[in-house]
């Protein structure tokens, strides 16, 4: 945790209400930090089902590996997260501390330990203390709670600045349904995924694999349309576990006409910590929102929109409040993706700098620094050459990411 | 050009001999900067060759857009490069401008148009003022000498620190050749090309055609193979000329074995130029190489190498000499390319600090950051799969490199 809060910290903070069947608590385990709490246990009833979606990175981490293994089980009774340890290239003793952090918790939670699902966030290629589990496992069964989601959200930050966690309520057919989530981010921040963690949490009763059509359809314009810095980390996880608890029969059918509301509500909450993550984003001083319409297809557009999202000098650009909309077309022209200079239009907010490939005529260099000065900054792109369209959001690269990042390990 | 000089320029600079049929000449046209040069021209003698490569932008320079036009005759009577204006991202003006600069040159020279080739480094999106070239141009073309590199490689310095240029001599048959050449860099560098130019000039008799097969090959392990920010300029430009003034015949074949001296000597120049790039790369504070080994393939090594170089989370912990090599197992990670994580060897300089999988059993933090400590830093990964290899080059991402681009256009 830092101790300067971003700038672009969320002014308010949300009531978070229960979520019928799970139940919370943190503990300080002493894994890396002191004077904090380190851990979180997160209890489900039973018979709650679990979908998740996990880094693609060649060298994911020993916890990614056993959820994405335990995962097509769809059932849990607990997830167990811990920050400043990641069990990322930790070999076989990776793995080891991973059944044994299974097995601490399965038998304070007294379930079978593949239903017990791990996340862990911090240093790469430090062995996990795993056994420290055991010495808080039983009291954070005991202490567990309906409450403390804030505390949850606490638990798994690093050098996020902030808490992120938020609620929605929706109605699932004659049900109504709670949704809460936490998520952490702040470094390491790309598709797919972003280094964060998020965890979502309802009491609807939906199944595994409609939890898993809704999770996966949610992700692409979420938690994978945010980069802070396009590295990828190797422990990425998104989990979200439904309880049943609200009542009513579950649904078993990703095309259940009632699931709207639902999944309407799920993609906003996803979106929005996508957001808070990026607000949140190392050094971040600026939001900025990049908007490619008029390429050939989605995709191409996409890839656009992440090439500005991603370059260090469109970004340094925005950290010193500079309209140098040259390094936007410079960022069009590097993504490799089809591309029209002379069709190419570029907007700072509503300030049109760029159209037909050559400074907008009308340009004003007073209107687009005034853009600028905003703390959130909208970059808009476009190509004139279709109908495909992207919205990734990003934040600047400052003097303050470089300090946090060159002095992290030690 | 920036006031404090990289830490890691070179110690001493060549001195530059002449090649027979190139003169030069810089001037100060004003075109952005007060008190410096901002405009170079070399002249070359009648029946030169010329060949070239450019950045594979899809915005590519006016500039670049004339190169590629008339590059497929061959033949080059003058070269005219300016500093401080891109001329890229200027539509229709842009065009203009360099058809105005390619006359004013053509006529002072005394040679046709599209003998003339062109390059401008400097602010995007500005239209070119070129006809403040009329205003140098005679004095530029009556005060040409054979002398002057120097001069030459600062009046194309933008935020470089200092000025690049080398010179090689070798055996091409029977004659002595002299191979001069001069680049300029700094920022906006990624392959492919980086946001640099570069002019290498010969006395040797060697076609154009065979030119461009000699530079062609060169550039994916010299110019192709830095990085210091994985930004891809709209601009960059190499050229290389031959005026066959050293005598003999015309080698007009590619396979001609009397080329084998002057292949070496023009890769190691185009080599080493382009470590002088990343040696003043904006903030640049050490000078990495990232080697991979054991990869399935050349390119798969490749990607996973620049994966590695453009990181910034691998940047600042170089930065920061922090032996961080849980960045590199995420670096690796995230490029997509096949990886075994448990195959997976790392070592910072001579010291491995990870080995199959996991940190090496007997890892030295103290010899580690002892390596971290030294200007120049190798990062060697063997992915222990196959035979592929790949050599990249970069520098450290610092606080600096923010502050030169969060303030550059302004």
């Amino acid at each position: 945790m830092s101790d300067t809060l971003s700038p672009l910290a969320p002014k308010s903070y949300p009531e978070m209400p229960e979520v019928a069947g799970v139940r919370l608590a943190t503990a300080s385990a002493g894994i890396k930090y002191e004077d904090r709490t380190d851990v979180v246990l997160a209890l489900l009833s039973e018979g709650s089902q679990i979908a998740g979606v996990f880094t693609k990175s060649k060298c994911s981490s020993a916890p990614v590996d056993w959820c994405k293994q335990h995962l097509t089980r769809g059932r849990a009774r607990a997830i167990l997260v811990n920050s400043g340890n990641a069990n990322a290239f930790t070999g076989k003793k990776g793995k080891e501390a991973v059944a044994l952090s299974a097995r601490i918790v399965s038998e304070a939670v007294q379930c079978p330990e593949n239903e017990i699902f791990l996340a862990s966030t911090g240093v790469i290629g430090e062995p996990l203390p795993a056994e420290k589990f055991s010495t808080v496992a039983k009291e954070l069964v005991s202490k567990s709670a309906p409450a403390g989601w804030r505390d949850a959200a606490q638990a798994i930050m690093t050098t996020d600045t902030y808490p992120k966690y938020l609620t929605r309520t929706v109605q699932l057919g004659q049900q109504t349904v709670t949704l809460n989530g936490i998520a952490k981010g702040a470094g390491m921040i790309a598709p797919d995924m972003a280094t964060m963690l998020g965890f979502l949490f309802t009491d609807a009763p939906i199944a595994a694999p409609v939890l898993q059509s809704l999770l996966s359809a949610g992700v692409p314009d979420t938690f994978n349309a945010i980069t802070i810095d396009s590295d990828t980390s190797t422990s990425d996880t998104v989990l979200l576990a439904a309880t049943g608890q609200a009542g009513g029969e579950w649904i078993t059918d990703a095309a259940d006409p009632r699931l709207g509301p639902f999944k309407a509500a799920l993609q906003d909450m996803m979106r929005e910590l996508a957001h808070q993550i990026v607000r949140d984003g190392e050094g971040a001083t600026k939001f900025v929102e990049v908007n490619v319409v008029g390429a050939e297809s989605d995709a191409s557009a996409k890839a656009i929109a992440l090439a500005i999202a991603n370059s260090p000098l469109v970004k340094t650009a925005v950290a010193g409040e500079d309209a140098n909309w040259g390094r936007v077309v410079m960022a069009v022209g590097k993504a490799g993706e089809p591309a029209d200079r002379d069709r190419l239009a570029i907007w700072f907010g509503d300030v049109r700098v760029a159209v037909d490939g050559e400074r907008d005529p009308d340009y004003s260099e007073e209107a687009a620094s005034a853009v600028m000065k905003e703390d959130d900054i909208l970059i808009k792109v476009d190509l004139g050459l279709g109908i495909g369209s992207a919205q990734v959001w990003t934040c600047d690269l400052t003097k303050e990411y470089v300090a946090i990042n060159g002095d992290y390990r030690s």
